[in-house]
């Protein structure tokens, strides 16, 4: 099987737009001053985008075990009737996301650092949590209901992630 | 006008269950590995309720002043139409979450702390984000959409967090 190298790309709201979102402060002009004036809302980070009769959005934690580099990408998987989104619990946690925007076109590989998260849009190709350096807690919001919202598929190319 | 004094109780899902959900890990049935393996999914420890027609979850920062105590809660607010959850973008950041199951029973203070989130229940009265010590950010999951989802009242009676 072919050996294809990611490149880790940093992870900007530009750079991943066609993917999702990147849920960090930044400035806007939907931001605006809440409780008195004592706090600021970064609005509208992320869309939660849940589909089918039954769908409801939920909040749970995932517990990642770290990966170690390099690590190989052989497979790919996208959640049809949902968004989902993984927040760091701990700023200092860094991960790699990995997203394509199909199976065939080569995948593309982000460093998520400083309390980063993403919120992969409903479809969007994904492998799943890279983390690194220690066992960690992520924030996820994603779909819940009946149907099937999983799908895999196996890369005909290996996309190896040599470092960060 | 007359002083109440209110102890400051541990936050247990227990305690919070009238209010809302305690957004931490905790052992459930509903628990299960994900990721080939390499991840545990803490599932669904907080449900998103959003109504009306246009209604949205969306995903925000609050970036929040510290409050200095003792500190006097003389309002609450309600979310009529959503559910609003707040998780500490930092495991080290401690805040008090205040709630009441009516304007005019006695509210009830809980310091959160080593990560804890909350999510308030649709409607459920609460005073606003009281974050301590520093500066400090939380994602919050509530609504967009349109119509009024904001209600507030003045306490007849104040209501002093002395310490934790």
């Amino acid at each position: 099987m072919d050996i294809l190298t990611l490149r880790v790309e940093l992870l900007t709201p530009e750079a991943f737009a066609p993917f999702g979102d990147v849920i960090a402060p930044r400035e806007s002009e939907a931001n605006h001053a809440v409780n008195a004036g004592t706090a600021v809302r970064f609005h509208a980070l992320g869309t939660v985008d849940v589909v089918g009769d039954d769908a409801r959005a939920l909040i749970s934690i995932f517990r990642a075990q770290p990966r170690a580099l390099p690590f190989d990408v052989i497979m790919l998987e996208r959640h049809p009737l949902g968004s989902q989104a993984f927040v760091p619990m701990d700023p200092r946690q860094r991960y790699i996301v990995v997203v394509a925007e199909s199976p065939e076109s080569q995948p593309r590989a982000f460093l998520a650092a400083n309390g980063q998260g993403v919120n992969y849009r409903r479809g969007c190709w994904h492998h799943p949590l890279i983390a690194l350096d220690r066992e960690s807690d992520f924030l996820v919001v994603d779909r819940g209901g009946t149907g099937v919202n999983c799908e895999e598929v196996s890369l005909s190319v290996r996309c190896r992630i040599e470092g960060v």
